[in-house]
């Protein structure tokens, strides 16, 4: 153990920081963003912090070996203000937990995606899985536990390390541990579908914590039926908060809706990068035409194909849209590992050659696709959306949904998903789905397209305000300070 | 309307009696079995009772249509001591409610078989099956309310007329109306993919009935689960009895657990056509093997697949049951209109070769698997099982389970999936599994296997017990009794 112990802790999968091998063959570090990097920035920067985390690349790995320890600051690699350690997992237990585990199983479950008449098959291949997602877990305990001051905070993040905050408790009883679900949560009767252990497991991994944070209330509300249904624990409330006790120990419930970073976001959509693929699309789109907006990851949960649908039944339906609206949608891609999610994105395609062929005229494109990556133009489509399109079957939050009302330069209108965590605070103000219902979509497309301009401008007003409400910075302090004074 | 009205009506989708044209042309009756038939005998045959159906094949229409009011007893048909007004529904309306609502879209969200990602899609095609559900069940509600005497009780089955009863009641208040589901019922998170009005019409339709009666308690919860998250009904429990409030009406909630005819079963399990089978059986089998014995229709949520693959793996890893154990199942064909059905035979026969191909020898075929439907060989089967495999991933009830121990010679060892209905009542006899546990089936397999022949034969009896404890006639006659007097 080398440099200073630390006082607060993150844990989580994916580090602020990933590498690559440059053209001279030597490492380059590329700083990523989101909620958790702009959190724990906020609870300030220095010595006593630490961000452990696992190397997810062969570039990654080369640079945690380097570092003493797998300290990356210590090794001088540009971490920004948050010393990073960087766990050298083996490739294959990686793989084992974070695919096996993590996206192949706990995803499932929590997003209600398997078919149930084939899907899952919990077998012998399952249980080599299990255990590299107990050894990657525990190598994140083992970290943590080093690198902890007396008394530390440590919060360990999401379905990759639900069974951290237990093992780290038996390693340091003296820490005060958060855990936070950034997914949605299974009801009972769909979680225990897991083997009997692993349920138990899983569940009593986050009761390891002295504080699980939820996006929505609905999660925390499903996370303690299950603690209920498969554990027997205990769960009370008092004035609207849960707490579930098992084995004698107590673990409250927190709902911490993590907001859109409106400063960043403003700051970021206006720069000339995204100015010019702002053009670039409108030149594409043409003059006087409404603009649907979706931007996703290729996930199975995001639920593209129907969105797709929905829009061919809207042109179906109503013709006099024809050649006034342009559906702009970004796909980026996702979990490639995964076969399901290939069959995804050619679904995607296949629909969206259809949409194509069917409207598609010498002066009009109804639709624009991109399956590759491109934060600038997803920005760009931000600014320009007159409509949002966020409709995923299940989902933890759904940032896009608060961010785009955040970018968008003449407000618009969301058509949201009543499945996504974003509905508890955005539901009043945006025309809601049932995310399997594509009639219901194409009609709330078609209500969102003619919603009046002053009415939109209004609702973006108050969804940007809604969106803005919990920014990251907050929502980990709040995490932080709840954990402390418990 | 000919012939007199009736005090005891009794609906359902297939009725009591079938018909196929004969080598001659001349249409030929079959009357079925089954717990409905049995139920309904019970309450006393003549002319003041009835049975609504609906044709289902070419020759029922025939026979439908050449009856006067489509009643079948008054044509002289065969129909026993039931009166049986068969409907002749347009066999596309027949179709769209049928195959489109009740198995491919209803029967699929109580069992939690959608993979969410792809499936459901509720669109234009979906809108029209939906129209052709109301009108199948607005026919059946016609007829009813036709046929029936003043204050008559009339008792609606199953998940294909789930919106009857109401219909009903809109039209003959006089009625006292039940409805008994055959299925289990989704938790609300699933249950809330069905479209808004669907999901609250299929409530409201079952809420049009004084007293709705379920498998189990976890059914009748589910169901007021959804009630209450669906529609904002009040649910009350009174002695552990289930009632829901909805629009100033009340339904009461009963939990009826269908059990078997041992009277029959044994009966008709000694008969000689069923001797030749177990002679045949055991010839194959082979002298001093034990046997496994599972037989469903090949329903996705039968859980074949996974059934083979748990035996598979009780092959692999306890080498000394090769040779000395043979599975036979039996998977004869259903729903083969659906392609998922189809596609799941295939993959049965694809895993029934792969476990010849890695175990057979020239003296031992490890399985014995007949995806043809042979009763008589069904109850062969029953006899001689030392083991009963019973595993689907989600069932109302599941009737095999409680026939094989009734059945068998020698007492049989149940293992049993938690997931069915019938876990309520032989859980605690049963060797229990989670079904989606291949693991844990194959070491329940082996566990079942070794179980000392005094216990397996001790337990038989109190399955054989539990399992007639309420037999079709009086599970009938319970409801018929409830409702009246409520």
């Amino acid at each position: 153990m080398s440099g200073v112990r630390a006082s607060v802790l993150a844990a989580s999968n994916r580090g602020p920081v990933s590498f690559r091998v440059g053209d001279d063959g030597s490492l380059e570090a590329r700083r990523g963003g989101g909620g958790l990097v702009s959190g724990l920035s906020a609870a300030g920067g220095g010595p006593d912090r630490r961000w452990v985390c696992a190397a997810l690349s062969d570039a990654d790995r080369h640079a945690a070996r380097e570092a003493p320890d797998g300290r990356l600051d210590l090794a001088g690699l540009d971490v920004g203000d948050q010393p990073v350690r960087m766990l050298d997992i083996d490739p294959g237990t990686f793989s084992r937990a974070y695919n096996g585990i993590a996206n192949s199983t706990l995803w499932f479950v929590h997003h209600l995606m398997y078919d149930g008449s084939t899907q899952p098959v919990f077998d012998a291949h399952f249980r080599r899985q299990w255990a590299s997602y107990l050894d990657y877990n525990r190598a994140f305990a083992e970290a943590l536990a080093e690198e902890a001051a007396d008394g530390a905070t440590a919060v360990v993040q999401d379905y990759h390390l639900s069974l951290a905050p237990a093992m780290l408790r038996a390693l340091r009883p003296d820490l005060r541990i958060g855990h936070f679900s950034h997914t949605p949560w299974a009801p009972p009767d769909y979680y225990r579908m897991l083997p009997d252990d692993v349920a138990a497991a899983v569940l009593e991994g986050i009761l390891g914590a002295d504080r699980a944070g939820f996006l929505t209330d609905r999660w925390a509300r499903a996370f303690a039926d299950c603690c209920r249904a498969v554990l027997g624990a205990d769960v009370s409330e008092d004035g609207g908060s849960l707490a579930v006790t098992h084995r004698g120990r107590t673990t409250e419930l927190g709902v911490h809706g993590l907001g859109t970073d409106a400063e960043f976001l403003r700051e970021r959509a206006y720069r000339p990068d995204v100015d010019a693929r702002r053009a670039a699309l409108l030149e594409r789109i043409g003059p006087g035409r409404k603009v649907i907006v979706r931007v996703d990851r290729t996930e199975l949960s995001k639920n593209i194909v129907r969105g797709l649908l929905a829009y061919r039944e809207l042109l179906r339906r109503h013709a006099e849209w024809r050649g006034r609206v342009v559906h702009v949608a970004f796909a980026y891609p996702s979990r490639h590992d995964l076969p399901e999610y290939r069959e995804y994105t050619a679904a995607v395609q296949r629909v969206a050659r259809e949409i194509e062929d069917e409207f598609g005229t010498a002066d009009w494109s109804p639709l624009i696709l991109h399956v590759e990556d491109d934060f600038p133009r997803s920005l760009a489509a931000y600014r320009i959306a007159d409509v949002a399109l966020v409709n995923p079957i299940r989902d933890g939050m759904n940032l896009v949904a608060k961010e785009i009302p955040v970018a968008s330069e003449n407000g618009c209108a969301l058509v949201l998903s009543r499945e996504a965590g974003a509905f508890a605070e955005l539901g009043g103000e945006a025309v809601p789905v049932n995310p399997f219902d594509v009639d219901m979509t194409a009609e709330a497309l078609r209500e969102a397209l003619e919603m009046p301009d002053d009415e939109r401008a209004e609702r973006s007003k108050r969804l940007a305000a809604a969106a803005v409400a919990l920014p990251p910075q907050k929502w980990f302090l709040d995490q932080l300070e709840a954990l402390r004074h418990e």
